[in-house]
């Protein structure tokens, strides 16, 4: 197949203005446009997947594939069907001039008959990839290593009762996490697919969790053995494939790597579509981490909140994108970081075009977004509210108490003899909603 | 009013076997029966709760009031109505031949227009109840203070923007924690019902973490002054009166415990209702808690799953205590801990005969489930293939790799280079079901 | 107590336009503003509704009030206190310039000893009300009888096992439908909040949709007989207080309407909370109820899609509000419908520039909707391809086969013949999107 | 492949009895067991469904196949695959003495390159079926036509905007109408799994109603026709695949058939995991089911109440199933429909013996709920109490209420005279409740 045909004659998308009509145009990404001092491209640091656009062929649980994409014929070489595939996904990043990329090794390279062959099969396509970075513009925001897919992995990789499924994890990781560096990524991540289980009847969760945290362990100190210096980042996920996640949200994820010792080394990468199925807002799972310390990058995506599974629509949702990135700008913005569209077209989306719609939807989104974030933070419409909800606590008294210079006693003994009485004070919710819809 | 007239004729409820057609004896409760060595008795730890029972009056968030209780009628003196509640309650203790109860410092006492009437009031009950303890055979679980109810804390008690408010918490916590301690407690809880937020825009997650961290730190502190040494126990819950609670779930408090250092005094009291609320089995959030080593106590009350909120209705599903009590007793039994009935009947369950079959049910649930589970652990009916499916780590290798003997190129070179390539083992999913099934 | 007081020296809120940065003043609602033929506020009909702002004392099921509203003072006498609420409540109309408001018999008149006093209040209220309403431009979208809060409708009003019950309602029924006619409501709604079940144990299914068929049947026939001319609107909502009601959602009404024969004078009210507590869309409710031929008013507020109660936020998310609004003016837009807000502020906001705030969000959310729902009307963004999408059921034989004048065997035997092999089409839905967004 | 080969030497399943410890038979299904007068195989009408057991692979959206079946292997002529596939199904039928199947059209034939060589296929194997049937003992509890897996579905199969896709629908469900009717088939089932939509920004809710209403009265005419008298069957779902189901659950087909006058026709299939999914219990479908006369079949299944996907597990809940039963039993049981296991093994139970394994705690279950609702009907321990709570609506005058023969006024004039004051009673929900618990 000739890449040509793929998009046809579908031209580069550029940025046109908020007026423009052109459904091929970015209406708000300019990506040299000036923002709190940076580029709006080095802000945003937008990264396109490769699993979702070029490797998912339509199908869902009740149906075949609707994509039928040429490179997924059956019959083909699979090193030819990933060469096409590779020049089909680069012309999209060229169409879309998107900085940046993420892809599993499966993604990228065909699974071998052996481990030995599936390693093999990821250097040359790692070649491949570094030959076209040569050229094109885009960069590698992160790698990874699909260990869930392959039946091996059916009850886990680090977490599988059988230690040889764990040996056979390492050498899928060490492979993966060496492409990443030899293509100049700036992360690692680790998705836990399959660590978790369907049913606690067969589950020890003690030995699974210590197992998982000797793993990514293992991965820390070879990240650092080989100079890899972009951090590791768990990806936070409640549930599906599983019925339970040990990566289960953000709050939990920060609780593991205390008590393996890892927080030094690994953060989270945060998917919108993740936090609502762990019934958590996009919004608090960003907080948190940065509150926690250990904010890392976001996958970026929608899912339906009636729907209880992962739907990874193109995010759209302006209001709720405005507010993340306003707390991630308050939080000094990416810094390894940045937005994975990890979503894909629907599977009724079957046209070239549709795979630039998603994308050109998703990325004047942050954009907006960007841009309205900025400008709340630059007139403290929130921030200026939220110091002074609190100041009280930044007199002598209130460090005091924080710093553990009173105890429990004095405090109570306080409160008695003052004849203390508190009176509430109104939390302005709706007034603070308000002035958030006036930038959105 | 007189005690007498409130259960009317109602006898004590006595053990009378399996086969027995009334509905106001237990089927399956028998005290002094011996499982596992140990009287059925002091295995459950049953408590009743004081606030279901006798502090609601059957209102919901669209009706008012069904149950009408003679202390509850306005115009009381208050404390008058104190003393006359706790006449039924111990009433009610004692038909059940339940041995634990547990209460919040405004359960008990009536709130006084000052802290420090308040702290009187609780310390006049206080006396009230430990005379009545001198003669019934009732002990006291745990007690807790309610710091959400009262309008001053609408926005947090530890993590109110208020410094003042804190203080005040600190008050009655003290007090709170003193009484528990007068009353031989064996536990103090800590439900944080409003340490959370309604909305991220007014709120400062990172200063609020803080707060509470600090706060738990000093009560900690305090019980160690007083002497107490009972566990203090966080309960987790997603949300609830507030869109989000910081003590979301086991994994959540686990983290915030590392986080502050204060996993060496501080366990959960886990509720089925709040795991359902979390997205977590009940099953699942008792295991986390036992392989983490934060296991404390239950709050024993079934929620239901289509609904949203907290229905804290009696546990009455063999099938999940079951499961749940054969993980308990393998992980060894309660310690401090024990099963508080935080369950009450319907709002439309108006009689004092419904205040005891609500009770009848769920003792006699756990009582069942007790033996069910202890026959399981027995047979090693699910301890037996568990240890099976994970034999391959007991060997030296699996050791090795788990203590941190083995590194990630090392092993992922073992895989490479042996060519392994390791062939999935049933989960055996539905065999175990079945075998969980013969024992129901 | 003064009215002046409440609102203290707050002016009438005037629209300011976009750019204002008074947080009391409206940037898009411009009553008179002209869209589509017709001013803003004959669109838009926007309603105040009398119980959440006038009658919630801030309690919620684990908190006491918060407000402390000079009408809610204890020990006042009954029918005062509702005159100064309805003082109040007239003023907020008048700041608002809102022009409808909507009431249940209990939100505006005390509940007496028996019913006959009750109806007397009622009538009182009524006429106070009326009183006002000759001055004030305010005027009556709704009115409808309270039959859940009073514990007499613990176990439902008209499907209450005792037919006692059954009268009672009745009762209260014809004096709120009276009361309404009375005051010229456009419409009279039916919310059944106890007409379902706590558990199947207890209950007979088809009983009670038999009783509460007859019942709607009968106010019906009440309505026809008084002259008043509005339609009967049902409130769907799936559960919450109860764990099921029998109005679950449009569809399930649709079906009762039919089995009742009841479509001709009932219509649906509904409620954005309510549909995502169904697991529906409020685009969903609103585009069925159209298909369907019954949709009547909205209940405007917005729900929180992670949490499982009713919040009754004032509506603000102006992408879900356009596409509702653009559905609505396709539809034709209200008739004796309109937007009531069935919003209340937050149990912390407690001052009375919050109630301003909260309405002036939500008004203002809906006034932008209605722009951008209007220009996408006008250039056709939706409707032009959605009737291409259709198209090949326009023609003849389309028609045929939807007339009823073909058969299976004549279709399958084409189908077979023909040697037929439909090619699917993209659907399209990110292009979609995008265009929803360049009007949002 | 040899058949005997699959399921190796695992002898027939037979009845031991409650005490027996052989994982491979049955405890409690004893089939000539009379139970209120009917053997138990003919209350149960147990059915085992070919697509999970013999046509699903193993694979999930995050994961290939692990069961790799012979049956499934690639590079085999599928006409001779569908034969292997028929004989390994029919000796599990055999080994498990169930009395009934289930299977779509392309689950027992593959789909040929047009229509016609599909249909072909079809009557191929109906033939083989046929010839199966006469010596196996094993019946057909329905048919279907799989209208969801090809890509030409891929927008709605009635619902199709494309007219030429309603036309192949056409020719598909003829043949598997006909093929059930040809193997004596008890009923015919249609599953809308694509008749819904992804977003309604493409949707036409009233042209695709009325598509899905034409449709289905083909289907009745037609099944008039050539003289199969087994109800038409619809099954209920809210959502997934897609994201809204237009047969959401048993009220919305209720309304659907109404709407389109199906109602003699049609009644529904109702399957539990559905019946969450849509928010609602079991025993709410089927009670609702029953009351509104379209009560026809069920699929036996469970789902995870924590997950938002059909996990379609055998069912093993003793408790749920008991009350499921008795108001079928009360209900009349069942006529023309049955039990089937629409239930999977989970992807990891790789083993044969793991589809014995499922099926015998599935076929366990059902009969053990039987047997208790059979008692708990005999002893009236639900029908007692609720008769005595309705028993005020069998006088005279609450049947000339419900009959029409009184009006409002009527009614309100007396509850207002009378001084009518009715007084709540208890529902007495835990009390039920423990009597359940006795039987289970």
């Amino acid at each position: 197949m000739s890449t040509a045909s793929f998009f046809g004659d579908l031209s580069p998308v550029a940025y046109r203005g908020p007026e423009s009509r052109d459904p091929l145009s970015y209406r708000w990404y300019d990506k040299d446009r000036v923002v709190l001092g940076k580029r709006m491209e080095d802000h945003l640091r937008l990264a396109a997947c490769y699993w979702h656009s070029f490797c998912w062929p339509g199908g869902d649980p009740f149906g075949g594939e609707t994509f039928q994409r040429p490179w997924m014929r059956p019959g083909q070489d699979p090193m030819a069907a990933a060469r096409a595939k590779a020049d089909v996904a680069f012309e999209m990043f060229r169409l879309l001039d998107i900085p940046f990329f993420c892809f599993h090794d499966l993604d990228a390279a065909p699974e071998g008959d052996t481990l030995a062959e599936s390693v093999d099969n990821l250097k040359a396509i790692t070649e491949l990839f570094a030959a076209k970075m040569e050229t094109a513009k885009v960069r590698l925001l992160w790698g990874t290593a699909n260990l869930f897919s392959n039946r091996r992995y059916m009850a886990g990789a680090a977490t599988n009762p059988d230690p040889d499924v764990f040996l056979y994890a390492c050498g899928q990781v060490r492979a993966a996490l060496e492409a990443t560096h030899a293509l100049g990524g700036a992360n690692y991540v680790m998705w836990g697919g399959r660590e978790g289980y369907e049913t606690l009847l067969n589950t020890d969760l003690k030995r699974e969790l210590d197992q998982m945290g000797r793993f990514l362990a293992m991965v820390v100190e070879h990240k650092h053995r080989i100079g890899f210096d972009g951090p590791i980042l768990i990806e936070p996920k409640p549930r599906e494939p599983t019925k339970h996640q040990y990566d289960f949200d953000v709050a939990t994820v920060y609780g593991f790597l205390e008590r393996y010792d890892l927080l030094a080394d690994v953060r989270v990468n945060i998917e919108q579509n993740h936090a609502i199925l762990a019934g958590h807002s996009f919004q608090h799972e960003v907080g948190l981490a940065l509150a926690l310390g250990i904010f890392g990058s976001l996958d970026m995506n929608r899912g339906d909140a009636l729907l209880g599974w992962d739907t990874d629509q193109f995010a759209n949702d302006i209001g709720e994108l405005t507010v993340v990135m306003h707390d991630i700008l308050k939080g000094g913005g990416f810094t390894t970081g940045g937005l994975n569209f990890d979503a894909k077209i629907r599977r009724q989306s079957l046209d070239p075009a549709d795979l630039l719609h998603g994308h050109i939807g998703g990325v004047d989104s942050c954009a907006r977004a960007l841009l309205q974030a900025a400008q709340m933070l630059e007139d403290g419409a929130l921030t200026g509210p939220l110091a002074e909800r609190y100041a009280g606590w930044d007199g002598a008294e209130g460090q005091a108490i924080l710093s553990g210079k009173r105890d429990l006693a004095t405090l109570a003994e306080r409160a008695l003899t003052s004849g203390l009485n508190p009176q509430p004070r109104s939390g302005r919710q709706e007034y603070l909603e308000n002035i958030v819809n006036r930038y959105v």
